[in-house]
Formats: C-alpha cells, structure tokens, sequence
C-alpha cells in the first residue's frame, strides 16, 4: 500500500515479518485515520494480542498475521526435535485461532502450514519451512488481490462514479485489498474517476480506513453517510457498486457483508446499477446450501450508543450519542442474495453468481465436494 | 411531552411562553438526550438566535417559537400607535425569518398573524391579540398532532414492531409529534409494540432525539444502524414504517423528509411491508408539479465527517472520524416517491398518495389554486 511517511510516498504491506528480530509488523488500524504507526509484537502472544485487539482486521490479513505468528512461535520454540516443535506449534496455533474464534481464515491458514510442515525432515528444516510458507501465503494474498484487480478494472470507465461500503481495502488484506483492487488497477492505468466511500456506521470503516487509503494513493473520493447512497442513486450519481464479502455461498451467489450491504445491492437493483462482489477464492463457501444458513453475529450494542474519533485536545475519544437508557440492535453482517449480484469479481475473472457453481474447478473447489 | 424532572413525571411542551416575563422557553435540544434543560429568551432578538443555534429545530416547533417570538416583540415595543406597532411587527418577523431561511413554517405562521393582525383597532388590542395569536397557533398545532395520531393509532396493532427515522416527534413540533403521534397514542391505549429508531447520520436525531423522547413516555424502542433496516426487514422483523416529512407535493404523493427516509421506502417496498408518512395539514405543498422540484439542502460537509456526542470528561464533544484531506458529500433531504408511500396520516384521515389532490378542499387547499 502506498503510504507517505514523513511526507515520503513509500510502499508498505498491512502486515509484514522482520525475520532478524522475530517480529510482526503490523499497521495499527486502531490509529488510523489520525495517525500511521507500526505495532510491533515480539511474540506468537502478542501477535494473537493484536489480532484480537484489532490491530489488525479483514479476512486476508488477519489470516496472513496468523501465518506469520505461527512461524514466529515456532521459531522461538525450545524443542530440539521434529516431535517437540509440532507440539509447540499446535500450541502456538491454538492460541491465535482463540484471538478472533469466528474467523476462518487464520484457522484456515495455519491448516494449510501444518499441513506443508509434515514433509520436513529436521528440526531446522520445520523451523526455515514455517517462515517460507508464511512468506508465501502473504505474497499468494497479495498476488490474488492483483489478479482481481486486472479483471475487475475494466469495469472502472473513465468518469464513473463508483460507490463502496465498509473497507475491502489493502488494509484489510496484506495489501491491495478485494473491492479496492479495480480502483487501484484502473487508477495505475490513468483512468479517472471518483470513489463514494459509505462512511459505514456503526464502526466507520468506510469514512476511517477505505477514504485513508483512498487518499494515500491519490484516488479521488469523497465519503457520504449511509443513508445518502440511495439519493446519489436516484439522481444518476452512481455509475457501478463495488464491494467486497466475508464469505459468498458458492451454490447460490448469496453474499455475506458488513451490515448495510444487502441495502445498496437493493438499491442498485432498483435503479439498475451494476452490483459487484470482489473476492479471493478463500472467500467462497462450497458447503452451505443457501445464505440464509450464514451465521449472523450480533455484535456489542455500544457501537451503535457511541461513536468512536479523534478529538484534537483528547485524541481518540468514545462519544455516547443515544439517550441513558435506549438499547441497541447491533447485526454486524447480512446477506445480499445472488439475484441481485451482477458478478463476482476473482481472481479468475468476472463471474455470475449462477456460474459459481459450474465453475467450481476452476474456482478452486475441493474435490471432496 | 411527558418528561422526568428530578424523577417527577410532568408534562411539558416543547415550545412555551410565560408572559409575565415575556421570555419564549424552549426545551434545548443540543443537549437532549444528556440533559433536559430549558433555554428561556428575554427578547425577539434572543428568539432568533435560538432558532438559528439549533436549540429549537422541527417544522411545527419553529413555526410556534417564530409566532410567539413575534409575540414577544411587538409586546416589548415601545411604538404608541398602532401604524408604529405594525412597522416594528414587520422588523421582528425579518429577524425571526432570517434566523432559518430555507424554512417555511415561521414565515407562514408568522404571516397568518399580521393578517390577522389587521383588525386589530387599538394598540393595546394589537398587543394583546399577539399573544392570543401565538398561543391559538401552538394550540392549534398540539391539536392537529393530536387528531393525526387519533387517525393513526389503527395501524399500531399488537405486538407489531415500528420502523421510523430521524425525529417526527414531540420535539419538532409544540408537542406530540407527526410520525410519533399515532405511537404515543396506541401507548396511551395500552397497546404493546416495539420502535426501531434509525440512528440518522449524520445528525442522530432518532438516536438522540427520538429514542429519548420515546424513553421518556415508557414507550419501548431500540436504537439501530441506518444500515441495520434492511437485515431488519428481510428477516421479517418489522411490521410497519412510519416517517414524518418536510413537504409533501399534493399533486403526486412525493415527500421530502431526512435523507434516507427514500432508501428505506425502497426497501419497504422490496419486503411488502407499509410505509406511512404522517403529517399535519401545514406539509402539504399545493404548489409544486412533482418532487423533483424540491430544493435538497447541501449541508455542511463537517457533520459527516465527524460525529457529536456526549462524553464524561468532557461533556458535549466533536469527534473527527473520516480521514484528514478526505472530502464528503451532505445532501441534507430526499424526496420518496409518492408511488413507494401507503398512505399519509393526517388530521383529517389516513389518505393515500393519488387521493391528497381529489381531496384538496378537505384537506385546507387554498381556494385560490
């Protein structure tokens, strides 16, 4: 992600390993938009600290911290043999996945290393191989997201005016980001256009963290309150909708997201809009049947009572907004059903939510399935 | 308003005078829901301000504080004949209606009085009728919010669960309310249902304003995201919609109200569920050929980028949320198609959009149209 540090345009990940002092480097999303600073932490309990802090937050990075501490235990691990070191690194895995218990890609990720780490043959073969598949499932983040990016960006004309909710930024991926990765794509390409960042109550993750990196790299953009979308709409304001989903049911085309998404895709729909969908190939579910079987989290009333920002005399400050006494309704998902998705954007094209499922092998399904 | 002072239940209106002292008091609404304080203004001038400040906002109760700041100021002139009484009238009512300028209803309630006025034969009788003008014009507003929620109270059954947005209620009228009338009424009846309060970025008034008032009735209610209604309602968990609105086009049904009232139109549309717009006779706009003739108020950008609330330490509080150097668009309004409304409650009935224009004499149309 292109950052200015001390004024210097510099290009950083969200989540990065310093090999020589065992660390990760993460940015601290809690910081941002007033301020860019690196969390630094020296062990797999730390790391699982941040991700459980919110240091750091979105699927792809969460998932890349998770790998990254998982070879940051295991090489500061005692264990003399291969015996031992697989002991301590499930130990090590059982603590990261406790850090987020909801999210899959941590678990999914660690998995996947466990799994390589069978084929070592010496305690310092399973100590390198742990920081090379690390390394390695960062990069695969980062080079999905630029797939995405490449076939999502002809969709992003010249002159649109393109609505995004939440952040499926590069801050929530190791870089690059899944809704994010057209802009950027078309952006690099020299097409101009503007980005309406719903400002996304109750966390405000569009107006926090999308608008940042959106600025960050010199896209035009401007951030509006949830309730304005449909106005832009109605007026001929919106040219293309482009989000991202924390999991996709690959039967059906049902998409789950940050709560208000299910709203702008009804929007759209209405004023027949292009709605879509970005997502890596980890984002598809080949199991469930249908949306309505997704999980829902409902999430601390206290998000929606509040407000949380920077205040210039007291720095990050909680603001209460409802009354002493109102309670709260706070789902922090829903799920828009495929019929009102024009396409999902991956790695491996532009696809309709019904061709999900005849496209299976090449999306990546397991065999098993 | 039925509110809680040092623990007593009273019931207090929203915009008063006390004429012994020929001071206006207003519950000031910029501290509402953290503190009920009562702003009093020693003079017309004083009015004003408080109409610009925002310590009085809502259709309903700017027109009353403008009649009885009127009031106020010709009862505070020193002019001996009635020709001197009437020029400074005309003085105070260009103060008043300054004080908000896109607004209609001071200027309209301040207008019927100098009509009014005209038969007055002394000066004494001039500033006596003043007085008696002012306080009919509140009565007269309690009375029509009153006969509204009568009307409304039928479509609030049993068990049903209540969406509304932004704040229609006791505060932005004398007392009682638009969208919340037939709510306080059903109440009164001993009926049992639940309120959905739409927080409303960006200024929070269903948060703030009324989830408070709704508190403070006992009326029961719980605050969400503007991005929550849609979940709400796919998954069949509300009933019925209820907004008030800032003009109604009569010919077409089309309504201007917060921005976001269209949106959740659209999605009450989408799930079958009844939207309702509740208004006094006042809203009715015989004028305009359609909706798109409204004029929408761009808004001070700053109340998206940040957020107001209430903070222990630091009492009322700005927060910044959106990024520094990030850009935001405020449409304050949008206007609802009359074809996504069910019906209007009013005072003289429920009335569904294509039928306000056949029944323009009920309705109070000036003949002149």
């Amino acid at each position: 992600m292109r950052v200015r540090l001390r004024g210097q345009p510099r290009d950083i990940r969200t989540v990065r390993f310093d090999a020589r002092r065992n660390e990760v480097i993460l940015i601290d999303q809690r910081l941002l938009p007033h301020q860019l600073a690196f969390h630094r932490t020296s062990d797999f309990r730390h790391t699982a600290r941040a991700i459980r802090d919110m240091v750091v937050r979105g699927a792809g990075a969460i998932g890349a911290t998770a790998a990254f501490g998982l070879a940051q235990g295991i090489r500061a691990s005692r264990a003399k043999t291969l015996a031992g070191l697989r002991k301590d690194a499930l130990k090590v895995c059982a603590a990261l996945a406790q850090a987020r218990p909801t999210a899959v890609d941590p678990v999914n990720a660690m998995n996947s290393m466990l799994a390589e780490l069978e084929s070592a043959d010496s305690p310092i073969h399973f100590t390198e191989l742990a920081l090379t598949l690390a390394e390695a499932f960062a990069d695969e983040d980062v080079h999905h997201c630029l797939e995405l990016g490449r076939h999502g960006a002809q969709l992003v004309k010249n002159g649109h005016r393109i609505l995004t909710h939440c952040n499926a930024g590069a801050l929530a991926f190791v870089d690059v980001g899944s809704a994010t990765a057209p802009i950027y794509e078309a952006h690099r390409r020299g097409r101009r256009f503007v980005v309406f960042c719903d400002e996304t109550r109750p966390r405000c993750q569009g107006a926090s963290l999308t608008a940042w990196e959106l600025g960050q790299h010199g896209v035009e953009h401007a951030v509006i309150a949830d309730n304005a979308a449909g106005y832009l709409m109605q007026r001929g304001q919106i040219d293309c909708v482009i989000v991202g989903s924390d999991r996709v049911v690959a039967r059906t085309g049902d998409a789950a997201n940050k709560i208000g998404t299910y709203t702008k895709a009804v929007l759209a729909h209405r004023h027949g809009i292009p709605f879509y969908v970005a997502i890596p190939l980890s984002t598809l579910d080949w199991q469930l049947e249908n949306g309505a079987q997704i999980p829902i989290e409902e999430r601390d009333p206290e998000e929606v009572l509040s407000a949380w920002g920077w205040n210039r005399r007291t720095g990050r400050t909680q603001v209460r907004i409802a009354a002493p006494g109102s309670r709260a309704l706070n789902p922090g998902f829903d799920v828009t059903p495929g019929a009102l998705i024009t396409g999902f954007i991956t790695p491996r094209g532009i696809i309709a939510p019904q061709a999900l499922w005849t496209n299976r092998q090449r999306l990546g399904c397991p065999r098993a399935i």
